[in-house]
């Protein structure tokens, strides 16, 4: 049994009614992480600390992904956040930085694709800024870390 | 020393200055994968032979989404794509989805980052399609590939 | 005497003011049709049932294009659509395809516009797939056929 | 057999390439109506020679579409305009505005898309201006009627 | 003391919580000018009033573009317009023209921004209108007037 | 006697052919200031130089603004630009950060456009992120310092 719910029982996709759910207040956490090499994990964190900004313009560009959520994912509900934050961590052992994002709203529909775009988006922004140096990073462990409010409850990713 | 070309002299960030490049054909390959429980996959097989094509809007999304790829990143150049295609490999083994997206264009600049948008976007497309019955699904390994064309020459991923 | 409302007093264009009027329940059925050559109409169908899904494109294009009509018109406010649905019949006598779109709101304005913008962008999209084949495909019988909620009522196109 | 370009061989949705095709001076003409009452008619009309003007209006909205025609139209390839014109003939007798369209870019795609996604636009404007007075407003025989340029080459509308 | 609210006690930027404020009805009122050669001045009061209607255009570029400042202006919050009204007051004097832009909304944030950013794309509009015939016209005095509304109440600028 | 180039003979909003115009290397100067409280001009330029860091926030606005310029002025051409910068010098007697934006392209058109509305949306950026403490700053003498490229040649602004 198919319970996909952005199909309707004929299988063709459609905009989910949700005329009649609560506007209540919703949050979702998610976060995703990049590796790079040493040397360009190095110049990233440099750039952090006095010129050269990697991470405050990915946060910008991950704050902006936000608000275009609806635009690029077809089947999603348009939506009014009402809070975004976007936090880095660098971990120097691994070479890498993890982006944790924090999207709000008060309506009928979760904020999970928000905060998830705005993780991508993060990291990808971190790539275009230090593909010159290094081609070979990777992005992993995109994901949803946990989510409250609207009908389905509350949810946590198990560790 | 700092060599990220998105900065100039005194750390400011800018769009690099390509008026000089020559218009080069390019190309760039980049894949990534989804992993989800198994019945989630075999319910996005299911469609994917007859009806609830999750995998059919999922491509058209990433195929948009790599037309905005300079909306979404700061320092993007914006550039005419000439070629954009989308393959997803199901692995029933490990429950996962992979996503193979090349894209094109004849200018001054690359399309790394319009393929891995793209295939950032398919990633999300399909969680979003798929996040009623399964919030757990891990997107990993988003990565450039391949990339031929302008002055840095061909460019492989290590194995 | 002129009643545009689009337009003040002075005759000129404005967004009009919409802040005291009560959110209601909204919905708007549109429906439109193209017209083809009955191979181009075949060849529709046969994608439609296995690969080449036309009518699936259109339909996810649709649906993206209901979320920016009020970038598209000019004076037309901006609104959080909470469901959309799109389907298709084709006449195999006509070699024509009809589209007809649901689209639902609970605010201050109609969904009229929503609706419409819909039809419009799906029955291009079929046009833009078909037109190597077929470029004197016609769009006919663009039209709201009902609309509710509001301070103005319930209306039903005439048959 | 299906030709459907937007195709590949085994049925799936891809942006065509056109890395190929040659640059060339392309030029695409569209038209399309709308049928209103006698007093919308009259108030248009009114309208258009000092205060209200909804076809100028209209005209804008037109221009504006056409540039977002690769947003809206999925496997469209994006493309640089380098003229659009929009011109509306009022009929007294049948209560209907007629809106043409050229459209013209130097390139390896065609304009047929971006001439009729302005025709639309267009008529889509006139009836949100209009509505409140008419919500029974038609729109009809939007259709290519001339295109020039590219390896296809001419083509115009049987009349 | 930093009490700039954009950014969270560690100094990074996010996106304010809005989540508790209360929806309340909400104007700004913001204005701005553009000075122009006397014969510049001449040459758009002439279309003004028959063809080639300069501030038409302006109005309408202004109204659309109170619709994208969430996404111009990075760390705004997107909200739902309620109403927007552009006016144009023209000084023959000083070869200047003047904007005035009211926009409304019942929300949790102000509306200080859609307002100043319809007068800067209304003048950008005019500019660019206009340039071939004057490059040196200077837009200034780009300001908020009036707002009500929110927790931080009324504001009116100094006289 | 009427010569703007963006209205036709008959008076009517075109966007101008530029189909013959050559392709030349353009570039565009434009500058404008935001004047401020002491207090205000204070915690920007802490800000600039630890963290909170407002200017390097609106160099990234002004940045991407660039590129959606032919989406906010009615009857510009879209244009593919190859480097845009973004500069800003503070002025501590006058409590005013003034900014300059150099935009550059190869192409028909000119990027005058794209440098001006990086400039205001720089500016308006720096407003929004200050307007908690300071409501009345003010934006002024945003100008075109000088174009280089094209048919009409080069031009500077009168000192």
């Amino acid at each position: 049994m198919n319970k996909l719910t952005h199909f309707d029982d004929s299988g063709q996709a459609h905009m989910v009614n949700v005329g009649d759910k609560a506007n209540t207040h919703r949050i979702a956490l998610a976060s995703g992480l990049i590796t790079m090499l040493p040397q360009t994990f190095d110049m990233v964190m440099a750039g952090n600390h006095k010129k050269g900004d990697v991470l405050g313009i990915a946060r910008i560009a991950a704050i902006q992904a936000s608000k275009k959520t609806s635009e690029l994912i077809p089947l999603c509900h348009p939506l009014v956040l009402t809070h975004v934050s976007v936090e880095f961590q660098p971990n120097q052992e691994t070479s890498s930085i993890s982006c944790h994002v924090r999207a709000e709203t008060t309506g009928p529909t979760g904020v999970e694709m928000e905060a998830l775009t705005a993780v991508q988006v993060a990291l990808l922004t971190i790539y275009d800024m230090c593909k010159a140096v290094d081609r070979g990073m990777v992005m992993d462990d995109i994901r949803l870390l946990e989510k409250s409010g609207g009908k389905s409850g509350d949810w946590k990713a198990p560790k």
